[in-house]
Parts: C-alpha cells; structure tokens; sequence
C-alpha cells in the first residue's frame, strides 16, 4: 500500500455509534444489551451487514466470537486483529466495547474508500459476552479462546432465567466452527474508553495502556454475638460491627500509605442480623486491591493479615481470598507504537495502567497485544451517563489507525 | 386475712411453666407463640382453664387483654393487677412473659390452697400482642389501654398473610368487652426476666425495677458516589463507606465516653450498591440510645449533629430522627416494698433499670406501677437459649407474693 496519511471519518464513526445505541436502547440515553440477547443479535447482524458491504468476509467461532476479515495485500502474512465487545451490562453506557469493535470498522471503511488495501490482512473482532452481565464469568470468549476457561462449564452458565449460555448461542444463530477461533496473529489492538477518571483529570486525549493489573480479594467475617440493645451494657457487647469499624479504619490506615496508585475497595459489606435493636453478631465484607506490581498487593496482603492479627479477642475473624489475578503486561513495542502514532497526531497522551478487565487480558497470551483508552467522563461507565465525547472517540480511531498503519509499514 | 408468711409451690410453678412451654413449642427448647395464633389460643385457654378451677373470673377485654380475678375479703377494695403476655417472638424463649403471668396464677393458687383471701382482690392480666411480633407496634393493647395507641389504627395492622388484627381478634374468640378493660387499682405489678446479663454478672437474685430507660433513634444517611473499583485513585473517591467508617469511629469516641450506663447501638446498616467490585454510593445506618436520664439522652443527639457537620465535604450527610421515647419512672414507694420484700425473703438485690420496653411502661400511667426483674442467663432473650433457673424464678414469684401481702398490709 502506499504510505499516506490516512483518516477515519469522524461523522462516519459518530453515526455508526449513534445506529448501535439504538441496539437495547434504554430510557436514559443508555443501552442493555445483555449478549446474545435479541438486542445484542440485532447489533450482530447489524455489524455483520456493515462488514459485508465492505467486501469483508466474516466468520463465526464455536464461541459465537464474530471476525470480519478485510484481506490485505498478501493475505499470508499474520493479520491484524482489532476488537473488543458489542455485549453491555444492564444499564450500561453506549461506549463500553462498542467502541472498539466500530472502531475497526471505520478503520477497514478507511481504506476501502481509499481505494486502499492494508499490507496484511484486518480483522475486526466481536467477542462474546465480555460483560459477563448475563452468564458470569465476564471475558468468557476470549477466556476459552486464550485457554483461561474451560469451555464445556462455560457452556452450561445459565442467565437468571436458567437458560444454558449453550442454548442461547445456539438460539442466537451466531454459534459458529472451533477452526475459526483467533490462534495467532501479528498483534491485537483495542481501543476502549477508560472507566476511570485519569485522562480527564489531566487533560489527555489518549492513554496507552501497558498493562491490565493484577489484584486481590479477599472476604473477611468477623463473628460477636447479638444480644438485646437495651439491655446489655457497651462493656459486655460482642459487636461485630463495632469490631468491623476499628478493623476498617486500621485497614484504610494500612493500606492507604503504601502507594498512591494501588486502589483498594470495601464494596460489599453485610450486618446481620441488621436490625436496630439487636447488637450486630456478623459482619462480611471484601477488600479488593488492585496493583501493577506484584510486590505492593503482597504487602496489602500482609498488612490484611496484620490487621486481623492484632486485633482484640472480643469477636473472631476469618479470612477468605476469593481471587486473585497477576497483572498481564501489554507488548512493549507496540506500546511504543501507539505513544509515537499519538505523538504524530499532535494528541496528548500518557502510559497509563487498565485497573478494569478487558478482553485484551486473556489475548495477550496469544499474540502482541495492546490497549488504547480515551478519556471517560467522570470516569463513569457501567452507567447509562457514560460519556465520551466525539472527538475523544475520533482521535482513538484515529491513532488505532495510525498505529496500524504504522506496523503495516514495519511489514 | 392473716399476717402469716406464704410461699409460693415451686414445683408447681416450674410444672406450670413447663406446660405453658408446650403451646408453640420449638425444636430447641424455644416457644413460638405469636399473638393470637392457634398456639396462643391454646396457652389462653389453658390459663382460664387454670383460672377457673381456683374459682377466679376471667373476664376479656375488646382487646383481647384478659384478666382473672381472685376476690378479695373487700371486693370495693381497688384491686391489686399483676401480669405480663402470654405471646412471644418467633423462636423465642420460655420465661419472657410468661413468667410474669404464672406467677400471678401461683400466687392466687397460694392464697386458694392456704384458705385465704387477700385484703383486696388480685387480677392477673395477659395483655394481647406485647411482642408485637405478629402485629407491629410492640406493647399493642396495653398501648391501648393507656391510651398511647389509637384503637381503630390497631385493629387494620396486619400480619405477613394479610390479616389484620381485628380479624385474628375475633377469630381467636377472646374478644371481650371494652368495659372490662383496666381502668385503675391499687398497683399493677409485673414480674419479668432481666432480658441482660447484669444480675448474672453481679451474682443478684432480684432487680428492683425504677425506670424504663428513655431512647432516641436516629437513621443517618451517607451519600457519596459510584464508580469502578479499579479504574477510581484513591483520592478522587467519594466512598460512602469510608465516610461512614469514619462517622462510626467519632461516634464512638464522643458516645463511648457520655456514661457508663448509657447503652448506643449501630445495629442497622445498609451498604449500596454492596458489589465488591464498586464504590459504595450510600450507606444508611441507625444510631439508637438509651438512658434514664434525659440530659444523657440530649447530650447524645448533640454529639450526633456534632460528628455530622464535622465531617468532611466529599459525601453528602442527613439525619432523621425515626423515634424517641421518654423514660417511664415506675412508683417510687412500690419499688421500696420490692426491695423491703426481697431483703426479708434473704435474697440479693438492686434497683436498676429496664433497657427494654414492658406492658409496665404503658400501665404506669393508669395506677402505681413497679417491675421486679430476675437473672436471664448470659443476658439471652428472644432466643430459644433464654434460660432462668427454676430458683430465680421461684424467687421472683415469692418477692412478688411477699410484696402483695406487704401491700394488702397496708390497706
């Protein structure tokens, strides 16, 4: 191909947008677009048709993972995969995914309207169920696809309706051939927006993202003993919740020390038997950290561990470690890429960490791989106000294409 | 009638509570006799039963209240009330209650075996649905009787089927008239187990009951803001829990130090959206206090509005004040009998007073009221654990006994 200076049509990538919103639109300007839901198959064959007008051939996997292939000028050379999810949660936002996958498409619709052809082939990718909003675990295809997940139990997830993920992608129509899962490739490129408030609060337009980071999360229930909460005095009490408060508070003291990018949450907090004339006799809550490095949620498992230790006998306590996952790296070079395609487009932007999970994750162990973010707004997704504005979304598209581009070049 | 020492039957009085523990009996040595059912009915019964074979009357009131009269040697006399509820929470204990009831149906027994009359005539009440455990408020029908309560109001509450009072009333077959209801007397007297562990801790056999404690009950509301847990820094933040962990730990400095018998529970506490991978948005808790004195209780909601406002701006703070009561100051002079009645019994005692709320309370307001407590084991109520030995118990019914006679004295 000849090396020009290309650019996506940014009117073009806004009114792709806008046409997928209306897939499981939602009162609020949001979408529920649970996968493979009626709403996610309109989006689906929406995508399909928009690839196929392009002369792109697409092909479903036995995952219901959708690729559309735009053949480059030698089709043996290792494609270019770029992606991410047409799937969202319950009341979610119209960015989260979408995004990335359309992207790709006006990426490919680039070059066709230039009458261009890329030095190896594109393929734009769709994975399944990356929300996990309707069969948990989230990242499911991608997650077999990279080998996380066993695909046999994945297939029998059922929704809250007791429906078989099985079932559903049978009933979707898009339950495709083992042979066409993603293997191998020259690289896979996700764009997604950032969930987080970074990029906003600093005034850039694009995060290059080096890696997913790894976390921790652990369950802890403190057990005391109810009794009558007029009748017993403080000094006798087995408060769980009074104990669970101290606990909290050496916690956050801990914790909030060690190092000002680790982010560690205590989201989910029960009381039992939560009434408010009875002395609380059970408290669980979690405490989830999140770290690029691996050394810095040891420590924030010491300090867990340091915290219950030393706490006085008046209830007990246990701990549980629901999960834990190590931080993926993205590819170094194509990093590098990605800051030098911003950099070339006059965009401001910063290597910056994913503290969500995304597709990506499971991908990069099986090809380079890496992300590109633009900013939320108020860091808000997962919400039918998340917000990207399109200009961000343009300028993402943009420096995908550039970085495309610029590895078509080092072919 | 003679001035000759009487003693309760203490085997007949455990027998008399061990059959009582049979109507709703529980897999655990528990009771679950809910106001009105088929089980309640069936202990109702059997203290008319019981009643009328000492030649008492058993009359009922329009609230189901029922009350037994042993006539005394001058019936224009006013009458000596002595009683508690036959009802009981779902899987409560064996004594809360009933207790109070059979001890003045062994009392009246006494006077019967002895051939004696007392000066005055004795009634021994059951009030309907103290527990409140079917029909919400606690306390109904002496509430009624005292006018605190609305009648009509009364009658609509339902339980979880639906039906309302009014309807298990009548179905029952103990509804009476309104003219029997208790109007005034000489005293009303009300044995009852502790409910806390302060007798068993100080090694006392008796509790000479001055007061129920007042209470104050607020409902404090934490607003903050939701957003992933893994993409949010930790200082653009606005956790509700965190704020709320906060809140609880200055509570507990400024509440914690007021007085030592002020007893303050945090016993409800709700955690939105609870997800483990979210930041709390609200936290809805309740901060419920009680003491005897007034100025404690002012104190304490002072130190509340004083920890809201010193709290720092990232979350949002209301208050509601759910409910309050004031404390009931039962009859000075009855509460010296009790005590004059256990020292000469040779058993231990002190005036202390009631964290939980009792038909007395209401009933005080109508004619000299006092209580007398006895130990509960490990402070446990409405509980099948809820255990008092059959000695305490005796001991109670005796004070009680010992207290008619001094009152019947001082006709």
């Amino acid at each position: 191909m000849k090396q020009q200076k290309l650019a996506i049509n940014g009117t073009q990538l806004r009114q792709t947008l806008e046409t997928f919103s209306s897939f499981g639109a939602t009162e609020n300007e949001g979408v529920t677009r649970l996968s493979l839901t009626e709403d996610d198959v309109q989006a689906r064959e929406y995508f399909r048709t928009e690839c196929e007008s392009l002369n792109m051939q697409v092909s479903v996997d036995d995952l219901g993972t959708m690729y559309s292939k735009l053949e480059g000028e030698d089709p043996d050379q290792p494609a270019i995969y770029i992606g991410s999810h047409l799937d969202s949660v319950k009341k979610g936002g119209r960015f989260d995914g979408v995004l990335g996958v359309i992207a790709g498409l006006e990426i490919a619709r680039t070059f066709v309207e230039h009458n261009l052809k890329p030095a190896c082939s594109l393929i734009i990718v769709n994975f399944t169920n990356e929300e996990g909003a309707r069969f948990e675990p989230s990242m499911m295809a991608s997650g077999v696809i990279a080998g996380k997940f066993d695909k046999n139990t994945m297939m029998k997830k059922t929704d809250t309706e007791g429906m078989s993920f099985a079932e559903a992608l049978s009933n979707s129509g898009f339950e495709g051939s083992i042979e066409n899962r993603l293997t191998q490739g020259k690289a896979f490129l996700e764009l997604h927006i950032e969930q987080g408030p970074i990029l906003e609060a600093e005034s850039l337009q694009i995060g290059a993202v080096e890696c997913v980071v790894g976390m921790v999360c652990y369950e802890i229930e403190i057990t005391g003993e109810s009794n009558h909460a007029g009748t017993t005095p403080q000094h006798m009490r087995k408060d769980a919740l009074t104990a669970a408060n101290q606990c909290l508070t050496e916690l956050h003291q801990g914790l909030g020390n060690i190092d000002e990018t680790l982010v560690y949450t205590m989201g989910r907090f029960n009381v039992y038997p939560n009434v408010h004339t009875v002395i609380p006799n059970k408290v669980v809550f979690t405490v989830e950290a999140r770290h690029r490095e691996e050394a810095i949620l040891q420590k924030v498992e010491q300090i867990l561990g340091n915290v219950i230790d030393s706490m006085d006998g008046v209830c007990s306590y246990s701990t549980k470690k629901l999960w834990s996952r190590e931080t993926v790296w993205f590819d170094q070079k194509l990093g590098q890429i990605i800051e030098k395609s911003a950099d070339s487009l006059n965009l401001s932007y910063k290597q910056m960490v994913s503290g969500a999970g995304h597709d990506a994750q499971f991908i990069a162990s099986l090809l380079p791989t890496a992300m590109i973010f633009v900013p939320s707004a108020g860091g808000k997704s997962h919400d039918e106000d998340e917000f990207t504005t399109w200009e961000e979304c343009e300028n993402g598209a943009n420096v995908l294409l550039e970085t495309v581009l610029e590895l078509t070049e080092l072919l």
